[in-house]
């Protein structure tokens, strides 16, 4: 991640540096003390795309958003937390139909255009009165000012301990184009998009079929390649909204010369909000970068990436600043991918330096005090190189710790 | 699993409670203070089956057994522990093959008929001559005796904190029928077969195809339903030995009039062997059953028992004796096997008492304190209906404590 064009701090970071874009972030009781509903609207109708959670069990307002962007357009995007609005059945349904209602009333626009999600407790009654009188409270105080946009990614939080924000601005065909984007993560961390919510909107021109296949690469670069534990939740939710106010000719296509600029700081987003996910893994204490190079095919970086930061065994020893090798290798070899591990060069470290453990599969006879000193940075780097071909993927994972444990063992009680 | 039918009684379960069968035990230096080598040595060559790892990654030992067993033939199984001769290369394979040679040359039988497995340390060179001596050494003391079987059993582990045996007697065709086994487990345990290791022997006489089909069906149904972390390791291997001896006429086909009998007793004496692994899971508070029931396939409730026992946040609720179905549901909904929450009905309690806590994916107002009460014991059963057919299946799991996250992050340091 390149500190210098994604700017993450305070109250420049926000989603309201992007023309057109107004926010609000609101107390409406769900939640005792804490902001609870948010809301990110595009004073024009956009072009959009979104990813959902790929779980068989889906809430409800997964499913309402999931009609809704079925023709690539929306123009707001209300979200709730407190209540995750799942395994609520019909009253859930009504409740998200409620919530877009009721925006699109208030707003003066077509219902379609609202995307709703929600995050929070499973099975419990959806706060659909409560919700609608906070929908209707708010709308008027949407506001393009940095507190606004802060409110929201307030909004939109549960267990997280800080809010998740990214803002990255450069020039493309003449015009100043804004990304921002706001996340939220914590518990439940996974690939193929756990309990995780992103909303992300540029005002750039991007024709709708190609946003959502850029959207849908990107998002598997980068929100799909973190883990924490493993399971994947009803609600996840990828959205970006496209509104063109950035007044950049429209990019048609993969060959407009402009568009590989857009996809790289696009992606660069996506990645910084994945990887800000996992800095706030609940009960974690590690950040770890999993760089698999020089393979014969991304698909066989990217399984071997995945499954290393996978497993419970390699985050365990990443916990203890142990340089288990031989857990690596063994859960490179459980990712499917026809691993060999007579080809492989095995490097650990942190930020600062990589030590070679491996070579061509054999282990290097390495400094074990200086690797002991280099795990116990909370930013820690493990490159594997395949040896077989130029591709090469990246995963990103905490290690597991006692509190993870402590702390996932009494949610409900 | 009736313990009315299978032993686990000291002494009483034996390996040399089989016919023709002859074990030892002995302590050869790899470990510096238990038992780590082990022969298990049936008087006439036997028909055999065996299943080993699927990682990509494979221990020298797996190469040479997975040859080895390919006419379906085997006479003797020599297993050292300590070290896991894996990432060891040629040095390794040449090690792997001097026990094999070693043990045909000081019993005068063909080389072929030997078995090899290994379990310990990953990556250390392997201590071909202090096992090549240990096995000329200990050959001769091979003895039917109740000690022998037990020393057998205790030389194959490694963090277990007890031996696993089993031992099971029953009539066939007018004849007694014996099996027995042995096991480790402990870190690492897995579906598709972790650091696990079991060996079985039977007198029964069986056609060596269909004792290879057998074996591989029992063998999904019972250690490749046991999870504890989600990692495979490279030296799995489950063998099972038929030497024929209790004198029953050879079963030849599935349609066999006595064969239902002898694989259900198979079948138990591997989910026996199973569920002792899982018991000894290290750092693991408890045991948990999950069984799914009223599935429209074996295939679905499978995929769904796997996938609830497999997630760390199940794992982790049930350490905190949380009764969060919402996880459960979640889990199932993660399986790729087209769950529908809305046809379910889950059960959660223990052996002896299980309380409803979804009906049809509705919510049920249980009694809270009941719940707790139950799940504080170290049984836990989970039982889920889907209602949508016949089939059923069963997977067996730890919690994950935070003694597990502690124990496995100092492993190597």
């Amino acid at each position: 991640m390149n500190q210098q064009t994604v700017n993450s701090d305070d109250l420049l970071n926000n989603l309201t540096n992007v023309k057109g874009i107004k926010c609000w972030g609101a107390h409406t009781g769900i939640k005792s003390m804490r902001r609870d509903l948010a809301i990110i609207y595009s004073e024009q109708p956009a072009n959009a795309a979104a990813t959902f959670t790929q779980n068989d069990v889906v809430a409800e307002p997964v499913k309402l958003s999931r009609k809704h962007i079925a023709d690539n357009h929306a123009q707001v995007i209300v979200i709730n937390a407190g209540n995750a609005n799942a395994g609520t059945g019909e009253q859930g349904y009504q409740g998200a139909e409620a919530m877009a209602g009721t925006t699109a009333e208030a707003l003066g626009i077509d219902q379609e255009l609202v995307l709703v999600a929600s995050t929070g407790l499973i099975g419990e009654p959806f706060p659909t009165g409560d919700i609608v009188a906070g929908i209707k409270e708010n709308i008027p105080k949407l506001s393009d000012s940095p507190k606004a946009g802060s409110f929201a990614a307030n909004a939109i939080l549960t267990t997280d301990t800080f809010a998740k924000e990214g803002h990255i601005s450069f020039e493309l065909d003449g015009k100043e184009i804004n990304i921002a984007g706001i996340a939220k993560g914590s518990g439940m961390i996974h690939p193929n998009m756990a309990t995780m919510l992103a909303f992300i909107v540029t005002d750039a021109a991007i024709e709708k079929k190609l946003l959502d296949r850029t959207v849908k690469k990107a998002v598997d670069r980068s929100f799909n390649m973190i883990t924490v534990d493993g399971d994947t939740s009803t609600n996840d939710m990828v959205a970006v909204l496209a509104n063109g106010m950035a007044g950049n000719k429209e990019l048609k296509s993969e060959q407009d010369p402009h568009f590989a600029r857009f996809e790289e700081h696009l992606s660069e987003m996506l990645m910084h909000l994945a990887k800000l996910i996992i800095s706030d893994a609940e009960g974690a204490s590690k950040f770890v970068e999993y760089r698999v190079t020089h393979a014969k095919s991304y698909e066989t970086a990217r399984k071997i990436a995945r499954a290393v930061s996978d497993s419970l065994l390699v985050k365990t020893a990443m916990f203890g600043r142990d340089p288990n090798w031989g857990r690596i290798i063994m859960a490179a070899g459980n990712a499917g991918a026809n691993f060999d591990a007579k080809t492989v060069d095995l490097y650990m470290g942190n930020d600062k330096e990589l030590v070679q453990v491996l070579e061509k599969g054999t282990p290097k006879d390495f400094n074990k005090n200086l690797m002991k000193k280099l795990l116990r940075e909370s930013h820690i780097r493990v490159h594997m190189a395949l040896n077989t071909g130029q591709e090469e993927a990246t995963a990103w994972g905490s290690d597991i710790t006692t509190d993870y444990v402590m702390f996932n063992s009494v949610y409900t009680t």
